[in-house]
């Protein structure tokens, strides 16, 4: 490709809101332009790229045994209907309705479509593992795009989607996703940390994200020395024993004045450190339910930790103050039993003796209350968001370390999540029908090639790995104006592109030696070759990798056998 | 591939919906499965074909100089409006509301996207021509979906879009596109008859569109031996002198019995033929204005030519009776002038001398009307539907043909359409802001599936060309239960796998011999080798091309040979 008719050049300024690297490079490199918030276009600099890493993913993807098919974009909302998961996805999932009044969904994700599919078909144990996956555009409305590719409306996805006999059977299959995924970081030259995570909207039991740690990341994961990671909407922890010794004392009702409202105040008027202290965050599920979650003081309430405790169908959002004065109280004064509500209590709340508050009037509050003889929650688990350096829940002695990072690919056990609901069935053996055991398995190309350039640039620009860059060599030419310049160039530039090379070749007459340089290292080939009329009076060019300043001088016949040996 | 491993096999019928063949085959034979009206899945076999065809489609499209890109499929409904192109599309654009309140439409076409993005380079005369072309899903939600893959709602696309100067350089890309496509068409074994044809919703002025021949089509194209060749849309031909040889007569109101209302009444009545007779046809444009267009009696009004006399922005809808009665006249009843409304009239109103009719009210009627005496329309042009045996208006002397055909592709002359709205603009040579001239190119690929499959089918079932077909080579094996036979049937194979052939191996054990062959009929792969015991034991595998009913008797031992060969 002669860069003079490379359509996306290079940019000297990516615009201010590219804040994150990869965002910022991508932009300037011509790799990538937005049309809208969180929706970009692919430039064909971009789309070389991409199509290098989905064919990575594919490569490792088929070697799970999984068949490449394509279902379509809009979904029939009464498929999500049918199988509870509209509410979910929530506020993220756009709708569309057609002609005729039919409602559609812009697919974020296939279950739900896939089962149907399998549906289709009268599948029987013979037909079973079935494994297929699809590269797909998805739509999912986020609330706030950022970072460039590392959080948009609109990607395309490899999701893939296994039908098991049981979850024995499941299991072989996740295994070898587990491995694909492993196999194609590597491809990808990321150092991917599987950790645990919640299924959330996609439903079923157990999980797993594989995570490329960068500090630009939006989630967070745990560490443990002991090997354990996970995301930190399962990461467990130890509460440890604040008071237990101390005896527990009766129930009071005590004066308060009127101003000790926040923990702080409590903190001023007590004299006690947070842990001594009740806590209630109140939320409303999408059914207008209130849910209050009690915790101790010194701990945050962990959404996602919360809904899966509460099983929650849909969003919890964090209740206003009228759904306060709904309940007759306000903030700061909510009590911890006995309002109109779901209570759900976390396991914080049995390592203390003798908690102050829970039951706050004007001038009043309780102290002494204890867990199980004053009060009991309707629901009660690990509801608390992990803080560095807390104990680690697997090994209970090593303390966790926060990191962060960003989701590169996930795979999920949803068991029978969908088949319940949808009547996924085989024909067993023995003629009976069973439910189909299921799984899921996605990667974003897009953040994919973020998370790689995260990892892969420096000041002056992206560092492609090999494998994934969008060309092999990027051939700069200086001195064209000088004719026999330009014929060597062209003539070496073309017996590169005929040894099978793929070379991006700056040929512009115009621009400077310094432009030239720049513009290679912001592009980030692995491969920089130069001619020049200098070179060419010494016969030969100038090598040099980006990933390194040295410079070497290679004859001009032996530059194909040297780059191809 | 193994058969028994392969997601989506073959059925007994297709549903009583699928009455044109290469619905029925694809489905049957386990190539698509439709989600909802006019969207489908590919399954396995289905993506292998599509995969096929997008590469010949690809290699093509490259040849004429296009970089390959790819936008985002939502896109930003204010750039539609700023083009003017939001109420061309009508109904069969979708529209959605993101959670901000954003509207989008899905992409349909990328005309208004492609001109954004070229606008966020600061394009010059150096950077011409620009060729670029995207694979992506699109979606037009059409009334009525059908054929399969004929014409659905949600299809990849091949759209290609040009930038230029000037209309002489768009000719060049024009004409390399227009090669393109005859060269894929070859690639697909599909014969295209390339034809003129109206713009439409796309815009600009000239257009051709390639069509495939056959009884299913929706689309009917006109043929003369001269060689001339378009779209119903803009065929031309001679509207023939009717009796321009009598003496124009003054026109005169005559009484007229009440019941002669219907162009059969007034034959009934005058006794003249209906090209005698005045005719009009009432439409109401897309801001409520009246139109009525005024035609010879023996013609029908294309509603497209129409739509282009009169330069139409929207769709033109058929008056309701409530529409005419605002007019102050009714059906039948309508008057060649005088209305408050639009008149277009057609070219055939100067064939006739002392027209019957125009001026109709209830016992009375005008005769002896002659156009451009006693009236006049505003606009006046080619508004009639050719029709089979109407004089070709290109050679002037032979008949014109009709023929039923499918739109494989299209390539669009669109000039400024775009431009001249959304300020597309080059900076020359002499230092000044130009506006680029347009070009958009598309096929869609489903389309072309279904387009091979109509042209290459035969009772049994799918005859793949070889550039298409999803494995080289069905490789039926009888008789597996026996362990020797099975076991040769494995190794054959991996040989032939091994030797870089793509083979689907009918591994079923308890499938019988009559089952596979009307299996691998339907599938329609162009080679079929047979092994089984009784083969085996002459040490040969059975060869029969799909598209013969012949067998040849091959050794096992140079069975690769052969087929490399």
């Amino acid at each position: 490709m002669l860069y003079s008719h490379l359509f996306g050049k290079t940019s000297r300024s990516a615009g201010n809101k590219a804040v994150v690297a990869s965002h910022r490079l991508l932009l300037q490199a011509g790799y990538i332009r937005q049309l809208s918030t969180g929706r970009y276009t692919l430039l064909p600099l971009g789309l070389r790229v991409a199509k290098k890493v989905e064919e990575i993913i594919r490569r490792h993807v088929v070697a799970t045994g999984a068949q490449e098919l394509v279902v379509p974009t809009l979904h029939p909302l009464e498929l999500w209907q049918k199988a509870n998961r509209d509410k979910k996805f929530g506020a993220a999932m756009m709708k569309v309705t057609d002609r005729n009044g039919a409602e559609f969904t812009l697919g974020a994700t296939a279950e739900v479509v896939m089962m149907d599919l399998v549906n289709q078909f009268n599948v029987t144990y013979k037909d079973l593992p079935i494994n297929v996956f699809q590269f797909s555009q998805k739509f999912r409305d986020e609330a706030r795009p950022s970072g460039g590719l590392l959080r948009v409306r609109e990607f395309v996805m490899k999701d893939a989607y296994s039908f098991h006999q049981d979850e024995a059977d499941l299991v072989q299959t996740y295994q070898k996703y587990w491995q694909a995924y492993q196999d194609i970081a590597q491809d990808l030259d990321l150092k991917v940390t599987v950790v645990e995570s919640d299924n959330g909207a996609i439903g079923g039991s157990i999980s797993h994200e594989f995570m490329v740690e960068t500090d630009v990341g939006e989630d967070t994961i745990v560490k443990c020395d002991c090997g354990y990671c996970a995301n930190l909407e399962t990461a467990k922890f130890v509460r440890q024993d604040i008071n237990l010794g101390e005896p527990q004392l009766p129930l009071q009702i005590v004066d308060q004045p009127e101003w000790v409202e926040t923990m702080e105040d409590n903190i001023k008027h007590y004299g006690k450190p947070k842990s001594h202290y009740l806590k209630n965050v109140v939320y409303k599920d999408s059914d207008g339910q209130i849910v209050i979650a009690v915790i101790r003081g010194d701990l945050a309430v962990d959404k996602a930790k919360l809904a899966k405790v509460y099983g929650a169908k849909g969003d919890l959002e964090p209740a206003t103050d009228d759904d306060l004065a709904k309940l007759g109280t306000r903030p700061g004064w909510v009590h911890c039993w006995g309002h109109p509500a779901v209570y759900i209590g976390d396991l914080s709340l049995k390592t203390v003796h003798n908690f102050i508050g829970g039951q706050k009037e004007k001038t009043t509050d309780s102290v002494n209350v204890n867990y199980g003889r004053d009060f009991e929650c309707q629901f009660f688990g690990d509801i608390a968001q992990a803080q560095e350096g807390d104990i680690c829940g697997v090994c209970q002695r090593s303390k966790l370390r926060l990191v962060k990072a960003v989701e590169f690919g996930n795979i999920f056990n949803i068991g029978y999540t969908y088949s319940q609901p949808m009547e996924g069935n085989f024909v067993d053996k023995d003629g009976s029908l069973k439910k189909l055991y299921m799984g899921s398995y996605g990667i974003g190309l897009g953040r994919a090639i973020a998370c790689v350039v995260e990892t892969h640039h420096d000041q002056q620009g992206i560092v492609w790995p090999k494998s994934v860059s969008p060309f092999d060599v990027h051939l700069v030419g200086l001195d064209l104006f000088h004719q026999e310049v330009a014929d060597a160039a062209h003539r070496l530039y073309r017996q590169l592109s005929d040894s099978g090379l793929a070379v991006l070749f700056d040929d512009r007459p115009d621009a400077t030696a310094g432009v030239k340089f720049a513009d290679a290292d912001l592009i980030g080939i692995p491969v920089r070759l130069l001619i020049s009329q200098k070179s060419l009076a010494g016969g030969v060019v100038e090598y040099k990798l980006r990933s390194s300043s040295s410079i070497e001088k290679i004859k001009i016949d032996s530059v194909v056998q040297f780059l191809k040996s």
